[in-house]
């Protein structure tokens, strides 16, 4: 049994005098003598006091950055600025050297370019090591708030061969070799000789296999990885990312919106009781990148603001249509600054449009309801068609400041009939999908369920602007390194 | 929003004369009068009364097993067996009719088997209702009990480029086409063209990743899912399954142990604790299987005192070799009953050996320690040879009554020369493996870890005999269905 104090808890302590082992990674050694040590669980690093005449010159030669070391010695309370206590050590052993010339990390500032390439070791960083708490912490507290509300968590699948929900390109998961691929008579690839005898694909959602899940165990939901085959090379966008899908039985789209404000109100409340230290040290950081933009850049308010803000504030409701108003008045549009101009009804709204509305209408997060039938999944529940005979779906989109959607949800069409002619319309196979229909054949109900892409929660309360600075080693199109 | 009240809540209270609605499906309709009423918030049904003479008929025919309603009413005091609380209802609304001769679930016993051909509607059922809230319960205390030692969890990678681990045959992940495959001037498939520019595959453990995470994290651990393409077809296997990753810096073998031991018996306290109702029929469910075998294969003891005893007494430790030892002596393999038979050290074991030791020999779960090199992983830390230069290294395996192994893990070869020699020993590819050598380069430290198969922890709390019956879709060997 290897015996040794966590740094975080000498730093919570005043029992000086206590004899302690410490171990860590060597940020700095200043003077031959102070050693900033550091061993991931806190941001915090301690100081520990080296005894320069008693270690012997082929120890304190190894006190290098990116070193492991273990510290013996003496809890004293500290002289220094910003710490109450440090360790006066009476021996010091090296674990792991680092060498200097060759470790990556040098006690400086880091471009996040250079730390992507480098993400085996960027957790060492301060700004990584705070940016993963805080996605640890946001992950338990999504589990708790569930857990509260006694919603399951459900493992759905993540190998489906199910391709029928439409919400993107798939990559395809095969034992089959390229080389003599099994054919069938007629030529074609033979998926019955592939490993689960069909054609199979990683999940884009758990949705469909959630809502059957609701329809017995009331209330359940996901939190797993989802797969996008898509080619876009963009600060928002990963090929694989994690996803959370609540799902309700006897719930509307009322309640839907209730749950999702509620849970990332809660997820973010518990990052910001839970993760002081780090959102304290990611708000200067912004401040000070920010310091390099444009006065108009930048944000009116300050990280931790914009966390309050979005917990002292309604988010605000309105319908598609009554955006669309808002946005065809709007200035942009009236002056033919928006790249995409708003003319008519049933158009998709844009990011131009999402932040216009988010950030300079109503600067504060948005939840779009009620769009077009026509630019929405065929589960989504049909409304009666307005007194213009328009067809909108009772669909929600919560968009927030600086990351554009944050929520998609929907109140789920539970009329077999009405589920079944959209189906047909859009041309999804009524066969392939026959284990959701039955969720309507027998003892339907009204259900209502949304996504949440956890990245995008982790970059609004982070401050992180590309996607993949908050996961640990991003997947996106010629990137799977680690 | 729709106003209902669950039905969790309502068996917890004694609000009589409270006019409350509930919705749910109906299990049975006795007598044109009792509606046993479950909406998946308990595993216990409410009791509906219906008031017979003012139901109108077309109502009454339509609450059938499987429908879903709605009923308003009082709540009243019950004379029944087995419940405090009833509604009875003033008004009954049908929200999804359910054709009783269609309906697959009968109000009658199924057989494991045919639940599993309709995995989408065996939610409803008792026995599938409490194993997926004992999974739920499981998960939840997975992260608490991380969460309260200040583990960060780790999302690691799904798909990877690197398929050095070795742990099982992989599924590949392509958006390649089997037509008109990109070929390199050599006619080999050029994997250039792929999505990730490289060949990809779905993880088979996320271990070397969150080894990277605990070398300045500190303390990470994984929860996701990992996959084998093996064509195993047994109640023991899947092909995807979800697996729990624990690593820690400067921890060694004996820590790893003392972790692996809290956590089991941490998730199994708080089953005990927060699923008393589905542990108890589970436990009748158990009995009343056990019936039905021959009185040599029935338990000793029931699911509850299994999980008592587990939390009661300490696992018991010993090496390999020690192991060794007691299997030659043993009956079984003096009479030669065991298949593979024990003659020399250096053996690997197999599932009888392993059951001898947990159910006969110590007739509790094990913990065996340092197995020889020549049957583990190349990352596992090498041991001094013994007298006798057998080589072990610093592993250890947890066997469960019942289970077989539970828990995977060792202390991790942190010494670079050891690890690089072993690599080459073991043809695997140091360049590949770049990252993870470099956690041995900058700073390495002792540090372990261990992998839970989160299904086998489900199997032995829930007492159920079938891997594919604890995970809501199972995939394995031609069946991705749902």
């Amino acid at each position: 049994m290897i015996i040794r104090e966590k740094i975080s808890n000498i730093l919570k302590s005043t029992e000086y005098n206590k004899e302690v082992t410490v171990m860590g990674w060597v940020k700095t050694f200043r003077n031959n003598q102070f050693i900033a040590l550091n061993d991931g669980s806190s941001m915090s690093n301690l100081q520990v006091v080296v005894d320069f005449a008693n270690t012997p010159e082929n120890i304190l030669k190894k006190i290098t950055t990116g070193a492991a070391i273990s510290a013996t010695g003496t809890m004293v309370e500290s002289l220094g600025k910003g710490q109450t206590v440090e360790v006066k050590a009476s021996k010091i052993e090296i674990l792991g050297e680092s060498d200097a010339e060759k470790f990556p990390l040098q006690p400086k500032k880091h471009s996040l370019e250079f730390l992507r390439e480098i993400a085996h070791l960027r957790f060492r960083t301060n700004t990584f090591n705070a940016i993963f708490k805080v996605r640890n912490a946001l992950s338990f507290a999504v589990h708790q708030f569930f857990n509260e509300r006694g919603f399951v968590y459900l493992h759905t699948p993540i190998i489906t061969a199910s391709d029928a929900e439409g919400a993107g390109e798939m990559f395809r998961v095969t034992t089959l070799p390229f080389e003599n691929t099994p054919r069938t008579d007629d030529g074609n690839v033979d998926f019955k000789e592939d490993f689960f005898g069909r054609s199979a694909n990683l999940t884009v959602s758990g949705q469909l296999e959630g809502e059957l899940g609701a329809m017995a165990l009331g209330e359940i939901y996901t939190f797993g990885p989802t797969f996008r085959a898509e080619n876009s090379n963009t600060t928002r966008h990963l090929a694989e990312f994690w996803m959370i899908e609540p799902e309700v039985a006897f719930a509307d789209l009322e309640d839907n919106m209730n749950l999702a404000e509620d849970l990332l109100k809660y997820t973010i409340k518990y990052a910001i009781e839970n993760c002081a230290d780090e959102l304290d040290f990611l708000t200067t950081r912004l401040v000070e990148e920010e310091k390099n933009k444009p006065q108009a850049e930048r944000s009116d308010l300050t990280l931790m603001e914009k966390l309050n803000f979005c917990l002292e504030n309604s988010f605000e409701r309105l319908t598609y249509t009554e955006a669309i108003e808002i946005l065809k008045r709007s200035k942009p549009n009236q002056k033919k600054q928006f790249k995409y101009l708003i003319d008519e009804w049933g158009a998709d709204l844009q990011s131009e449009h999402e932040r216009y509305l988010v950030e300079k209408h109503f600067k504060k997060p948005v939840i779009l309801t009620d769009y077009p039938a026509d630019i929405k999944s065929f589960y989504m529940r049909m409304n009666e068609p307005d007194e213009q005979g328009r067809k909108t779906v009772r669909a929600m989109d919560i968009l927030f400041p600086g990351i554009g959607e944050m929520v998609g949800g929907s109140q789920r069409e539970e009329r077999l009939d009405k589920l079944q002619s959209r189906m047909d319309e859009m041309h999804i196979p009524q066969d392939e999908l026959y284990w959701y229909l039955d969720t309507r054949k027998f003892g339907t109900a009204p259900h209502a369920g949304f996504g949440l892409g956890f990245e995008r929660l982790v970059l609004f309360v982070t401050g992180m602007t590309n996607i993949r600075d908050v996961i640990p080693f991003p997947r996106f199109p010629k990137n799977a390194e680690f």
